[in-house]
């Protein structure tokens, strides 16, 4: 590998920029119209403008950018995260270019798209998913018998059905009987498909990933990432390694993952996540289930490096080029804990409104075990068309609460004029106990931003 | 420990408060009239003006300093590196004023900083000191049979001499035979003192020092830095751990400083300074000798923070509040390698010529495993009054040629207007072989810029 393409913005293409520069490889940059001046396009050795703002028009446009390889004379793709990264057909044109592709086989990308398949297949590997039908189920003693499988509680979900539209859970038999037809009727009615899928329902359930490297032949983990803080699905706060998960969860968690890895033959960097149910006894063989498998770089990817010390756009870039992987899993070890927040340009208190604008003045925290991955500079502009993350600011502690501690110190470092951020909002989430004991699931952030308003809301009616 | 005053300003001032934010301490800056505006005084709970931009008028005037801890309620001091921070008399007034001095006794700081008595305590701790005789010569006799223990070459200094004046090196019996009385001559001429000290000459040394960490019962190293890298006796570049030591040298020199530091009960941070002789033989037990110990956190301390992940300054902090020392030694590990190179405001093409003035636009380096300890921010004004280290950019890798690769990329996109700057120097040194291959001693540095500078004066006469 000679020449890099990088086929990404804002912060990631930074990081892969960075990387490849590490190791001696010459960069190009692809930019829309509204990103000529952007940190990407000025840290890369050559730069190739692909279209107007909005992505469908340039960054999502696969000739374009091979095109921007051709004439750059790159010889290899990185897709970064978002835009086209899992595109199967992405990945086969970067190859059928004569192109390294820095990723996974088109053919592995597709089947781990394919959520049926890639349950298929952790099965296959002996990795346990959510307890489920595989198939719709049409009436109420097809349900029942279903439910009596499953274990209670149990999430309906219209077949048809998607965005979380028509999803009811039902605590036992009585109410699955009781609601069931008018699930299904509801269902016929939004979809024209009255068919239910039933699954198991994880009151309290942990979103943990454990991140794998494979070349091919081998694969080793890099242990896991919690993931639980989540609003409406997008990760705000990530931490590696998870607090709050048993050693022996833990080793058959990494375990499954590498299994399930090895079943596809995986290549590149690549994530399975996984949910715990906080709730499942400790003798239940089924205290976590596979979700799915991303194919790319993830955003939370710098936690995992902080403890490991391993770079993985780096290994990404050696196994592209047929490297076979370097690590071998004794290799591998955590030191410390590392926390990762996503400061973005939305305002929290106008429910989480994207804030678009010139950026005035930029203060970044620094020092000791303080990482800020960010494209932002002073008088940055931060455009509508693109997701509104600014700066991931990662920080290192020997233990957890150092960690916290210390982040709690970079984030009041933290100072953007012109346009409203969530990086104060996480200054009051770590104040919270629960979040300093490591005692919270997925619906815990939730619930705390919506007390968060509710009282500011209240404070607003008295003032 | 509820409220430190930073009894100093610039990189290492920020670095001390962030220590203390991160523990939950407040913090009280001191400053001159030409630091009103500095980073540290911005990023310290409270600041107090001290007096005039000469140091002799403000930042070393211990009554004013302790003046200001009054004032502004503060319980304990950190003195930092330079300025006071070895002066005995400043901890004793600190402690006599009721308050924490963050650092050693006074005593053991005295004990330390003489370095007669220096020699004698590291004798008394078994670790080998640089063979030379204790009292001035002043005959041909006595030197030749002093010479003959030491072992040549050898060194010969005026006794009451100073600042590397009349110093001359001799081979061999027959050179200190016609030498001595010359040497002798010109040292009684400019001194008014005719003896020499006679000691070891080390050909090839290389400056290897040993950081430690002691309660006043326990001590433990971390690990070592190699610190050849010098020019005038300035360190510019440094690395953790040494390259080209050999594990036994390296066991010896830490146990050594290990020892050296409970023989005087130490507390704190500290730093045992060794001089390593590339041309012994590898079956010599003179291999190292001890040179002298400071009793302060050091300028290239990060470089330990980062293979260690232990928080010197933090440490400090905890263990001058009385807390007994939580790392055993077994707990000390070594990850990979880390180098720091000093960015100076100096011009390295007029021989090294500070370069004050008012800076413009500032982008330091940044993402993984980059850290920038840094005062500097745009439109920063860098002062005659102070010494010219603008930041340190510190850089972490898996092995020694990582590091030093992510270095070559860190170090190019560190961009400073308005100042010269000694960054781009380090660019170029990096390309060195010598470099690349850690084969280097303490007289390396000056070597190359000689060089450069001829080149460069050659390059100058054929345009």
């Amino acid at each position: 590998m000679r020449r890099l393409l990088v086929a990404n913005r804002g912060e990631i293409a930074v990081r892969i920029i960075r990387a490849a520069r590490d190791l001696g490889i010459s960069t190009v940059a692809v930019h829309s119209t509204a990103d000529a001046e952007a940190p990407h396009v000025r840290l890369a050795d050559a730069a190739v403008e692909i279209g107007p703002p909005q992505a469908t028009k340039s960054y999502l446009v696969v000739d374009a950018i091979l095109e921007a390889a051709r004439s750059s004379g790159a010889d290899a793709v990185h897709p970064g995260y978002g835009f086209l990264s899992e595109r199967a057909a992405f990945a086969a044109a970067v190859t059928d270019a004569g192109l390294t592709f820095v990723g996974p086989d088109a053919a592995v990308i597709e089947e781990m798209g394919d959520k049926v398949r890639a349950r298929q297949v952790a099965r296959a590997a002996g990795v346990p998913t959510v307890p489920g039908t595989e198939d719709g189920v049409d009436d109420v003693a097809a349900a029942v018998a279903a439910a009596a499988d499953i274990g209670y509680p149990v999430m309906l979900k219209a077949a048809a059905g998607g965005g979380g539209r028509g999803i009811r859970v039902v605590a036992d038999e009585a109410e699955l009987r009781s609601g069931f037809p008018a699930a299904s009727a509801e269902a016929a009615s939004a979809f024209g498909d009255g068919r239910m899928y039933l699954e198991r329902f994880v009151r309290r359930a942990r979103h943990v990933e454990v991140q794998v490297l494979g070349d091919g032949d081998d694969v080793v983990h890099l242990f896991e990432r919690e993931c639980s803080l989540q609003r409406r699905r997008q990760k705000m706060v990530e931490e590696a390694t998870a607090p709050g998960i048993d050693a022996d969860v833990r080793a058959a968690m990494t375990d499954a993952a590498v299994r399930l890895s090895r079943e596809v033959g995986y290549r590149s960097a690549g994530t399975v996540e996984f949910l715990v149910d906080d709730d499942a006894d400790e003798s239940s063989d089924q205290r976590f289930f596979f979700i799915e498998m991303n194919t790319r770089i993830q955003v939370e990817h710098p936690t995992t490096e902080l403890v490991t010390g391993v770079d993985l756009v780096a290994e990404q870039l050696r196994i592209a080029t047929g490297e076979p992987l370097r690590l071998r899993q004794d290799d591998v070890t955590a030191r410390g804990s590392a926390v990762e927040f996503r400061i973005c340009a939305e305002d929290p208190d106008r429910d989480f409104l994207p804030a678009p604008g010139k950026v005035g003045r930029v203060s970044l925290p620094g020092g000791p075990w303080v990482r800020v991955d960010t494209w932002l500079e002073p008088d940055s502009q931060v455009s509508p068309f693109y997701d509104s993350l600014l700066a991931k600011v990662v920080v290192w502690g020997e233990d957890r609460e150092t960690a916290l501690r210390r982040s709690r110190r970079a984030l009041a470092e933290f100072a953007v004029d012109g346009v409203a951020t969530t990086a104060g909002m996480f200054t009051e989430l770590l104040d919270e106990p629960w979040l300093q004991a490591g005692d919270f699931h997925t619906g815990t952030l939730e619930g705390w931003l919506g007390r968060r308003r509710a009282a500011a809301d209240q404070g607003g009616h008295g003032s």
